[in-house]
């Protein structure tokens, strides 16, 4: 039987766990706090995931040496950017052969690095063994089994392959790849443009604006991705235009829910106090930004997200100033083999 | 100045000539109907779109012959299946050097033919004039003025410019593009997949779901485009995942309403009779899976909507087929070079 430790105990974490445990594995997972590690242990989430009843095979501990110990595959679920210091305490006590599994997404601040390289840099883990599961996956819904579908991306496929199988349920369809880039900066990325979504909602803009917005969004990710490396048609998956819709189009989605609140004219503090936290892409907008001017690729919607989060330009002179560019060729920018 | 004939008074050809209009253009529309006409040329077409007020330079008539006289841009926006009549019977009256913008989405039953076929077939127009524009613009809210894009695709491509500079206002971003196939095919799945996806939500399924099946409708897109020639990136494009995410997402889309009640039970004739008329995608998927299986390309969804729409399925039955295929590589049957 497949045994498999759960690093991080938040929302997507718990869900996935869930799955993981549906698919016929045993799962111990750790959480930083003794009171949700409990809480597992008597079979609900309550503070992250109170929909979804966790099977007896699902077992939580705040110890990570005891999580990690024996573990076929390990997932990492912990918070982007707490993701270095994690495994500099940890990381150590991962199996040295497990395939990993990123839940992660986001781009570190100040080194922009992707998760993935952070597990490679600080957890010592291969690109054979690190795998990236990213799709539309709002978890309230997965933890209600409603048909959901994800991309299993690693370099190597046959791992991509082994951690498909073991993901696999009725209600949970996992399709292999071996663009790992293409996955994380699809995913990373997906939260920025939430951000802009929301606020044209919040604006009182219909699903013209949005859907425009996601698309010019999936136009201005696939030309950061390609730069980095990435296949273009990972843009076009479920980890790219798949994930993009859920986050962008879901009031489930924390991303959207801070947008529209930035939309309606609340500053970033603001929605922050209301929400009770602030949301990823709030964080990651500014180093996905530096990210593309290091490789030289324009970014105008997260650009406007960084002037109204950063910079506080009024939400209502970012219509305006995206709309009034110049008229192009809709594939400008981003080359793509006929 | 520019004079521009808006043939079909239905609301995308009313919010259309509204755009034209908007840019400077004087317009004249033709209905079938006196009493749109009329409505029209008392300044707002009650029955198709009655937030719009419409400008003075917008004069409606029943004539078709004196709607196309000294046309410097013609806009066919009949619906898809009375094309092939409609210009057997007035196509002879447009301007012959004039471009032709088609707004129709859909494919000819019988023949399998695409709208710019049809319109070189049986209106006698080159290729060079011949101009499609597709994206998300739901009619109701571009006659609000609401901020939304298009694409404008032409074999020619000085055509495009011609015509993006035509129909650029403050409120409609035009972009330019030469692959007036994959604008087309596009256009036209569009309709079956927000068929599927409102089947869902009908069931009660959320946002994983829809965003996953417009994910993978988009797939057997792209597949079913490139076998008819499309460059693959349209389908990332305002045309593509645009549209797609419009129609399928918007409460204002028919063929999303429609697959809504066929998902809460109803059988195609309950759901025609409350709507009060059919939708696009019930018509034309068939057509569609007739095009697919003539190129032999699978399109998993859309076979299943024809199930339901035409073989009777239970809706029930839909997820559980779709869910059971064999695991598989994402990229698998969409060949796109790296």
């Amino acid at each position: 039987m497949t045994h498999v430790a759960v690093m991080g105990a938040g929302n997507w974490g718990t869900a996935f766990a869930g799955i993981m445990a549906d698919a016929g594995a045993t799962v111990r997972m750790w959480s930083r706090r003794q009171e949700i590690a409990d809480q597992i242990n008597e079979g609900c989430n309550l503070e992250y995931l109170p929909d979804l009843r966790l099977p007896d095979m699902i077992r939580a501990t705040t110890d990570p040496e005891q999580a990690c110990a024996d573990a076929d595959i390990v997932v990492l679920a912990v918070p982007s950017q707490t993701l270095r210091t994690n495994l500099e305490t940890w990381g150590s006590a991962m199996p040295a052969d497990a395939p990993v599994i990123s839940l992660m997404k986001g781009v570190e601040l100040g080194t922009t690095k992707r998760m993935s390289e952070v597990i490679a840099e600080v957890g010592g883990v291969e690109q054979e063994r690190i795998v990236i599961v990213s799709g539309p996956n709002l978890a309230p819904e997965i933890a209600l089994h409603q048909p959901a579908a994800s991309v299993v991306a690693c370099a190597d496929m046959a791992t991509a392959e082994h951690v498909a199988a073991a993901v696999a349920t009725r209600y949970f369809r996992p399709y292999t790849d071996t663009d790992v880039v293409g996955a994380e900066v699809c995913g990373a990325t997906k939260n920025v443009i939430a951000l802009a979504v929301g606020m044209a909602e919040g604006m009182g803009f219909g699903d013209n604006t949005k859907a425009t917005i996601i698309t010019r969004g999936l136009a201005e990710t696939t030309r950061l991705g390609m730069a980095l490396g990435a296949h273009p048609q990972t843009f076009l998956g479920l980890a790219g235009v798949g994930d993009l819709i859920a986050t962008c189009m879901s009031p489930l989605s924390r991303n959207h829910s801070f947008g529209v609140r930035l939309g309606r004219g609340m500053t970033v503090d603001e929605a922050t106090a209301q929400l009770r936290q602030t949301a990823e892409g709030v964080k990651s907008c500014q180093s996905i930004l530096a990210l593309g001017e290091h490789h030289e690729v324009e970014l105008p919607i997260v650009e406007q997200v960084v002037a109204v989060v950063r910079d506080g330009l009024p939400v209502t002179e970012v219509g305006p100033k995206l709309m009034a560019r110049d008229l192009k060729a809709e594939k400008q920018g981003t080359p793509l083999p006929n």
